[in-house]
């Protein structure tokens, strides 16, 4: 088995990109410059936008970081986004999710720029990325596709089985595995809640992608032999012997998967720090022209 | 076995459609009008877009057809769309493909305005489509949905197949069967040129939708018993038997497959007419706002 790590790859993707941009500063150009637009001061999301901060500074891109109380108007947050869609300095921004319930999400993601959209949620980069059009993947399916990149592991042909259907990571990576290209060329099998005999299917999967939110769900006789296990999940469940009092375990049971197989990612050290450069590698595309 | 009339089917939609536009007429509102931009002279293209027009004639739409000689630049015809995109008259249009080698199509189809493009090739309403917003399903796929829909065929947790990965039909209906709706809800495995095991996995779908271009590339032996079968084939293949020396077949072995499966459509008959209905509800459609 092979681990495949998301940290030392996520470490090596972040030290080239911090070359492209030293490249670019002493070629004259302006550093990549990404802005997070932060509602409220819900902790995780509080996390996550610092995280992308620092991860900014590490590369070398400028970033920057504006806050709004949880009490904005969806006027005056989509007034803000405008004032970031037209400013020359940022190339590329997200507006952190989730929002306070009284603004409408769908609205506040079509009013961003898609050629700053470096999330690829908008609907012209999901439709641009379905029609194989230049534009920006989603962090979570476009780090997963990098970490299998980067292992050299053979698609062409295999059975890719998806688990979950969500806009973010299960629909998009169903979309990209199947596409005539490396990685892709897969059979994609897309499954979810409503999906019969789903044991059978995963057991059919050359690889399986795993985004279902239900730790350690996937267990080892559901796993082909020499399959490719990729986990998206991430839940914490209590765990006395932590000092923290949980520990993070993702939808595979992984101590008793981890020997079937031929590659897993670990959770955490998996998915989550790929997700994370896919999002500076998209701030760098945002840089160039399309 | 049940037939999926879709030329019966269609007629019912087109007579849906002319009782509502008399009914909007009548209430003051402008009739709906389809432009389609016709360049060149090839037969083919002739033939659908007189048939488009035909239909809007049917069902009481304006309609127009804007022909350009295929000497026609890039930007002539970017010129064009524009005014269409301008015009207050026309709700939607359509450009005939394909498009003379030296115009760049992708470029063609993001000049049209997403709001009146009612084949829905723009990126934006294929991603729109793909994040279950209101927006433009390209004709076929979306006639499909609407031939289970009004056959009313259970699809929830059936496994569905999907056979050919275009950007206008195999990947988009992959996308809709997927969906959490009706249609949808189906467990979706969608094949390609480089799927391994295709016999196994085509007899394992409960529908089993073909999108391949291969007359009669699908045999008894490859489907199971009591499925649904919708082929969206269509190629002349020579036939001295017929006084235009040609018959039309799908991609399904029509004769030996029907007494094996529950519902199949016929070609010709099936799903073509329910695109060309199709296009007819997203006119429709097109004089609604989102």
């Amino acid at each position: 088995m092979i681990l495949l790590d998301g940290k030392k790859t996520s470490q090596e993707i972040r030290d080239e990109i911090k070359e492209e941009v030293s490249k670019l500063v002493e070629s004259g150009k302006k550093r990549p410059h990404l802005a997070a637009v932060l509602v409220g001061a819900n902790g995780a999301s509080i996390t996550y936008v610092n995280a992308k901060i620092r991860d900014c500074e590490e590369v070398g891109f400028d970033s920057s970081l504006v806050k709004l109380p949880d009490t904005v108007t969806e006027e005056e947050l989509i007034e803000k986004i405008d004032e970031l869609n037209k400013n020359d300095e940022v190339d590329g921004f997200i507006v952190q999710l989730p929002l306070p319930r009284h603004i409408n999400e769908k609205k506040i993601i079509e009013a961003i720029d898609p050629n700053k959209d470096v999330d690829g949620f908008h609907p012209t980069n999901v439709g641009r990325m379905a029609l194989n059009l230049p534009g920006f993947v989603p962090a979570t399916p476009k780090g997963m596709l990098e970490l299998i990149k980067r292992y050299n592991i053979e698609t062409n042909g295999k059975h890719c089985v998806v688990v979950g259907r969500s806009h973010i990571v299960g629909s998009p990576i169903s979309i990209l595995m199947a596409k005539n290209a490396y990685p892709g060329n897969c059979t994609v099998t897309l499954t979810h809640s409503r999906t019969t005999n789903f044991k059978e299917i995963c057991k059919s999967a050359d690889i399986l992608i795993v985004a279902l939110g239900k730790p350690e769900y996937i267990k080892k006789e559901m796993v082909k032999k020499g399959a490719v296990i990729i986990d998206v999940g991430i839940t914490r469940v209590p765990d006395s012997s932590k000092k923290s009092g949980y520990r993070i375990v993702g939808d595979v049971d992984f101590d008793k998967v981890k020997d079937k197989v031929s590659f897993i990612t670990p959770v955490p050290g998996g998915v989550g720090p790929m997700t994370r450069a896919a999002l500076m590698q998209n701030t760098l595309l945002a840089t160039k022209v399309w």
